[in-house]
């Protein structure tokens, strides 16, 4: 199986498609969870397949810090370790290592720092970073890119783009073709959207399998974020996936999806699991609440996951409000079947043409419900 | 269907047989996954059933303070609520107001005491603990007991055994019959074998459905344990199932089994498969010793649980390490499902008269494992 990507149908900016790789195949657009250090946080393999989810991201920083890139290929690569055959997504580092390493220091030949756990010391290049990602064995591995904080001014956000786009270069070269697999390049720039299509011009040169919009969902806010996502996607190819990095709230998806883009990953979905904070086709939910104390429905009548099948809300708020390990399992599981029906419903909707018409009931529903 | 005990086999004292109840069967010997608030800690209620489990135990005290009786008769009642409908006993809330409560003090009438969450004031009688076991839809209610602590004076043990055979009675006259339910009695008196006899004798006049050993597994050691069920055992109808409350390790099942013991409880194999302590059929595993960091090899080769089936020692050892939740997820499901396993060897064991080769033979592998 080659990687290839078939676009099935579009609507307006909208396309639904399918990847195919030599990890199964996948339906954008894509919402994938994300599983950091090789798990999806409170939820088995299992339970990830249930939700109807196609792909898992794996963190480059946090897996060559722990249990590093040699254990995981020594137990069998990310697939077989995690018990998830299907596709994985590594990123590629850069991002973590802006928000999570110590007395990091940038410089052309890649990123030092010292790792968040126990102060030990790497350099990751963007040679290094494919190579972690190839013993990772992932399907899909990203290029190492900078990712700067926002704000950036624009003499920073360009000088760090283009170092970006020279890493690329260098993370293109450094890739070992395997059938199946791909590589994306990543588009930086921060807000200002003549780097943002310098940056996206540059990479398409490097003809990399997929086009991924980083540097973003960092603190730019919704309007700006779905502006820079505007002023990129007119320069990457139309038949090839995108994808929005680090993106987002079920309003955020949907607004990206109507500009074009195909795949997404957050932990939003899972971190508010483990919060108490649900998402539903009747909006956002904190089951702490105490009016979900007596409440004997269930948390989404229109959901069929192992919370709602099974479970009042009442028992929900139970299990949150003891603490128990249960309500963060439970939750983490609704959320992201929340969010992959959330993309198959935008996938119908694309395919029968009715996608603006899907996203303007669901948000109505979201503020308003019907019942 | 009403609440019976099938014996099917006997081998020497052990004794296998068939529960039947409202809520379904349940082989003995069985162990009981304790489910403190309404959940298996770390494990759904799927993940439960898959360990091969068929009866969880609910502690009253936790429940009547948070959600409350009324709340969880509201919520469709324990089985419901918590998607188990199958067996579910209750203890009477005795041991946990010895354990957990604040400020508690007994006499004649019940319990008084504050609860150890928010200091709210309780009077727990043996009527009002019926009461509350009733609301849960407890399949198996305990009688309200006193459990005192370990050591216990002579006297002390004989004036609290006679108090709790005195609340027995009045347990026994506030259960309210339902066919298919059951209550159990319960025998105290510390390690005096004399008042462990007296106890029994009181108990077996009231009539009750099954007969549970209390006050055990506090701190007297599995000689004086095991000397006590000794003691207690030909005191117990032979029809009726015999249940030792709170035990405990593998051995301790395997050595109450061939004393005649049909029934456990034991927060062990779950609260070990949250702290990384793995029981197998080679013996007990710390899954954060280094030495499993590059395991290829499940945790137990002879387990088919999820975590055996689907993982590498090294990867539990790696969830461990990285503190993600997984890691108590997949270990519970493993102890759990040992522990279903040893029961079920146990059973059969017992139908083929080898029940005394299956423990020698379990007891070996676990300290000198053959391969």
């Amino acid at each position: 199986m080659t990687f290839s990507f078939s676009r099935l149908a579009s609507d307006g900016q909208a396309r639904c498609g399918r990847i195919h790789t030599a990890h199964g195949t996948a339906e954008t657009p894509a919402f994938m969870a994300v599983g950091t250090v090789g798990a999806v946080k409170a939820i088995t393999a299992d339970g990830v397949r249930a939700t109807g989810t196609e792909i898992i991201l794996g963190n480059t920083y946090h897996l060559m810090l722990r249990p590093g890139a040699e254990r995981v290929a020594a137990l069998g690569g990310l697939h077989r370790m995690t018990d998830w055959p299907g596709i994985i997504l590594t990123d590629s580092g850069g991002f973590q290592v802006m928000s999570l390493a110590q007395l990091r220091s940038i410089d052309e030949t890649g990123a030092t720092f010292r790792s968040h756990i126990d102060g030990s010391a790497y350099h990751l290049t963007p040679e290094f970073s494919t190579e972690i990602q190839h013993a990772l064995d992932a399907t899909i591995t990203m290029a190492f890119d900078e990712c700067i904080q926002f704000p950036a001014s624009y003499e920073e956000a360009a000088t760090s783009m283009r170092r970006s786009m020279r890493w690329a270069k260098r993370s293109r070269a450094a890739f070992v073709p395997r059938k199946g697999y791909a590589q994306f390049g990543i588009v930086q720039g921060s807000v200002y959207a003549d780097l943002r299509a310098e940056s996206a011009k540059a990479l398409t040169q490097l003809g990399f399998e997929g086009y991924a919009i980083g540097g973003l969902a960092v603190g730019e806010g919704q309007t700006a974020m779905l502006e820079t996502v505007e002023a990129t996607v007119p320069y990457l190819p139309n038949n090839l996936p995108r994808y929005l990095m680090g993106v987002g709230t079920p309003d955020d998806l949907l607004s990206a999806i109507a500009r074009g883009m195909d795949m997404f990953d957050c932990v939003i979905p899972t971190r508010a699991g483990r919060t108490a904070r649900a998402y539903t086709s009747r909006g956002v939910r904190n089951l702490r609440n105490a009016r979900f104390a007596k409440e004997v429905d269930p948390l989404d009548n229109a959901c069929g996951c192992i919370a709602c099948s099974r479970h009042s809300s009442g028992y929900l708020h139970h299990l949150f409000r003891c603490g128990e390990m249960l309500g963060p399992m439970l939750l983490t599981a609704h959320n992201l079947t929340y969010y992959q029906k959330l993309m198959k419903g935008a996938r119908s909707a694309i395919v029968d043409g009715r996608f603006a018409e899907f996203v303007r009931s669901t948000r109505k529903e979201w503020v308003n419900p019907h019942d």
